[in-house]
């Protein structure tokens, strides 16, 4: 597995308090010298390098000009399938079918973090966004506070988690209820569906209660990372 | 002043719907030919161009890849500076402090429309993102059902306000209150700040109170598009 580059100072600080061991290499500008200090101690205690370079060369190791003046290539984070044999019981599970945008994906990664969720299940459809580059710089460290899962099933991972979490669906149809009107006694899964389409209709069969956010039907629907934050803020 | 190139079948619908005459030149693909017809034929009666054009030729017109198969060429919207002496009344308005990232700006317009909010605020200040093309396409037609003003000083136009709105700083400072505290007797004027700064200390002084999202604590702050989703569904 290729090696994640994990820009923004924001993302190498949670990725040194979250995962240390993870950090390969740290490259910084020499305005950010004071924050890289104690990173640089880290690396150098397990005899990792770190280096102070220029703008052009950062923006080539980044492969991004966006990259806040410190990049770390760290150790890949793998993204384990679901266990439906031991799925996580957690107050609370947020579940992304097939959003595909990555900075959508660290824009909801930061929500959830801030909101304190610790777990993300992820839909691997076609087009679906894995943790990357560009999700990790958006999520502005919000990925390292929160597990994260994949399955290629979700429909069939959502009856798994059943007993343990009411599955809420958000979408725009018709039965769907107010954020203020879901019960509170269970934990709740929350699916969100990928930005052109919404939840998938067997995905949304899947789900045993569905939760819309009321608008005034000038526009049709909020952007995804919006609504997230939106029933996060609303749920939790 | 340059034309707008607004790009994407919701904000073209939408500026067709608002502003029809401001539309000066269409190109769309074929796999849009259905939903450009009706526009085609508002161009037509007023003898202006529209084109079906081959992906490649799009992409040009655009600028962007990101197109969405169709692009308007439109008649660039004045952003008016806000005028004191008449100041908008609207029961709600929403004001930006220099948000600079044009995706924010029309992710935050896309909310806003979405809440039902007919203005926006927008502090002039270096960095700070108008309306651009960028900004009309993330909105998704949003700009088109908002009313956008200038200020090149919001602190006294805060004050100029503060006969008609509640004006309402979103902070992270300790003395703000959760958005179910604040009173809902009158009209309210809400600040969000830049990206990295958030509220600039001379505008949260002009703002007669302050609001703040609590959070876990886990990532210090929401993306100012997500902070002003949650604070729209919660004080709207």
């Amino acid at each position: 597995m290729k090696p994640d580059t994990i820009c923004g100072v924001n993302a190498v600080a949670a990725l040194f308090t979250n995962r240390p061991d993870d950090a390969l290499r740290l490259f910084y500008l020499a305005e950010r010298r004071d924050v890289a200090g104690p990173w640089c101690a880290v690396l150098a205690a397990a005899r990792r390098p770190y280096r102070m370079v220029p703008a052009e060369e950062l923006a080539k190791v980044a492969a991004t000009p966006h990259h806040g003046g410190v990049a770390v290539i760290a150790k890949p984070r793998a993204v384990d399938m679901l266990d439906l044999r031991a799925p996580p019981r957690l107050p609370f599970l947020l579940v992304l079918d097939g959003v595909g945008n990555p900075h959508n994906l660290g824009a909801i990664a930061r929500s959830a973090a801030f909101f304190g969720v610790r777990g993300l299940l992820l839909h691997e459809v076609p087009g679906a966004a894995l943790p990357s580059d560009a999700a990790y710089r958006t999520a502005e460290g919000g990925l390292e506070f929160v597990s994260v899962w994949r399955t290629r099933d979700l429909p069939r991972a959502l009856a798994g988690l059943t007993p343990h979490y009411r599955t809420v669906a958000a979408t725009l149809e018709g039965e769907a209820v107010s954020p203020a009107a879901l019960p509170r006694d269970r934990p709740v899964a929350l699916v969100l569906g990928a930005e052109e389409r919404g939840v998938s209709p067997d995905v949304a069969a899947a789900c045993r209660r569905a939760v819309r956010i009321a608008g005034s039907g000038r526009v049709q629907s909020l952007n995804v990372a919006q609504a997230v934050a939106v029933l996060l803020h609303a749920l939790i």
